[in-house]
């Protein structure tokens, strides 16, 4: 295999100006340049990128943390997010921290060891103190983990009202509200305080079933929707507001309970992502912008990445209403 | 920040013990080794990761390179496969191939480059003579790139008569066959070619829709589905064969046209992902055993990693029946 020393040589040039080119750093003259490239192509030099990203610090992977990639939200993030960076010369290392060992300190611990130049996480997994003792590039998604790593998030106070109004627009007088856990701090749970607040106003019933904790399988909303109807008994309800796969599940279970949908039951299901348009009827959502949401991280990991910093800094997205069949007006 | 002199000077030994503890390699006594780790953690030593990976010419990164992530088969697939690879030590990095740019070529130069160690490719695009170049490590999922290369692959042909056999059981005689596009070579199309042979030899007539190349969003299927009911007019069909998604979508549109499921029109799906559960009624499938084409893809490429060689290895696993609520026998 050719080396830095045959490039240099075939280019008649020394080897700091090969390896000006290779870092790009420093001057070097277009005519230069274009011998030594052309050096390289001849020779078919590689440059080995390890002993690069040695001299550079620098790995050019980004990684990013994820419940499970198998929920359509996160599936749709990561694909979008490994888009942009793409685009920025990253690549993307992906972690599911589903799993039994907490593989996500492990995974901030590679930021140490130069493996990751940076991190995007979307997971509640990890003490909040343990990041705040990070300095270096991370990127939190809708959880606030400190004034020194940014926060991209939408405006979950906003959904909850849109989601709250529209039920109650529809008529709706006995509604099931699907929570996240608790335990957990985000800034999504303002849907469900903002949800709650206006129902009460409202005078609108609400039956609140608090979701488990990371658990984001299908046999999981299965079992949480039959326990719902076993605790709710002859409590009949007309309305339903729960993120897109428990609310779809619950949907469906109406139907096989031979209530129609939407004329019987309103449904609302929130974050929108392709699965509420691939069920017949097609559900009525609160849509999450997932493609702007993994823009802005992706620009905020690459600023922090090239040395800028971000001080309590917050990127609220709106969301929106996607009117589907499960809603009438 | 502390180096490895300054751990071997507090653990009272050469820089050389630090090192084959480090590496793992060379006899080191268990007693020094616990002074060794002692001296680690009293310096909160962190070993430069990349040097190591210099040193060994191995980064402990596998790339998982498939269509898109967003498809519920390969979002379950990468899943999987992340989990088996980081049981073995390994990280994941993901590359989704349906963007402009041919990004397949450029992470097969990243096992030239050491910047990963191997990759499993589920992916259609390059052409089959670039794969026969390289020596390294790669493991390919439903596609034959020469015997150097294992496949994992299902039996698609027992899928196909599985599927037909079901249909004609189900007293089908008119039933709509997506196909994918025959432009790619792939075992995949073993099902479509036993699925037509079945049928012709027992008298069902089969529309074919041959769907597009490397398009595997909903809004894809949504427009074939509208095309494939311009295109057979008064047509009037009893069954469906397709892969998940786009015989749901056509499921949905048949039940929008007020016919009965699975009264009126039977329907089978292949790959069988959580999707074909989550709908109502809930789909008949031909199921891909996910979680073990992922363990024995993870198996191989950790072989061929470790230095272990395979010549024409194929891996075949068998499909199942999962009967749902779109079929009735």
């Amino acid at each position: 295999m050719a080396s830095i020393k045959d490039v240099a040589q075939k280019a008649g040039v020394g080897v700091g100006t090969v390896s000006r080119v290779l870092n790009n750093s420093g001057y070097v003259s277009e005519d230069t340049r274009e011998k030594i490239e052309q050096a390289m192509n001849e020779l078919q030099y590689t440059p080995n990128e390890l002993a690069r990203n040695l001299f550079h610090k620098k790995s050019g992977i980004i990684a990013i943390l994820v419940p499970s990639v198998e929920v359509p939200f996160f599936a749709e993030l990561v694909h979008n997010i490994e888009e942009e960076l793409y685009k920025q010369g990253f690549k993307i290392m992906l972690c599911n921290t589903d799993k039994e060992h907490n593989a996500e300190s492990e995974y901030l611990d590679m930021l140490n060891r130069h493996i990751v130049d940076g991190v995007i996480t979307g997971v509640h997994s990890l003490d909040v103190e343990e990041y705040k003792k990070i300095k270096k590039p991370i990127v939190a998604l809708d959880r606030y983990l400190g004034e020194n790593i940014p926060l991209v998030t939408v405006d979950h106070k906003e959904g909850g009202r849109i989601a709250a109004e529209t039920l109650i627009a529809n008529g709706c007088k006995k509604v099931v509200h699907f929570r996240g856990a608790i335990a957990v701090e985000s800034p999504y749970h303002d849907r469900h305080y903002e949800f709650a607040r206006i129902m009460k106003e409202h005078n609108v019933e609400c039956y609140d079933y608090e979701l488990a904790w990371n658990r984001f399988d299908l046999e999981y909303y299965e079992e949480a929707v039959k326990d719902l109807f076993q605790k709710i008994g002859d409590w009949e309800f007309d309305g339903i507001f729960g993120c897109d796969r428990v609310a779809i599940e619950c949907m469906n279970e109406v139907i096989r309970r031979h209530r129609k949908v939407p004329k019987d039951v309103k449904c609302i299901a929130y974050d929108g992502t392709y699965v509420t348009q691939m069920v017949e009827p097609s559900v009525t959502a609160i849509v999450q912008p997932i493609e702007n949401l993994a823009r802005e991280s992706a620009k905020l990991i690459c600023d922090l990445v090239n040395g800028k910093h971000h001080k309590n800094k917050q990127v609220v997205l709106n969301v929106s209403l996607r009117k589907g069949k499960t809603t009438i007006v």
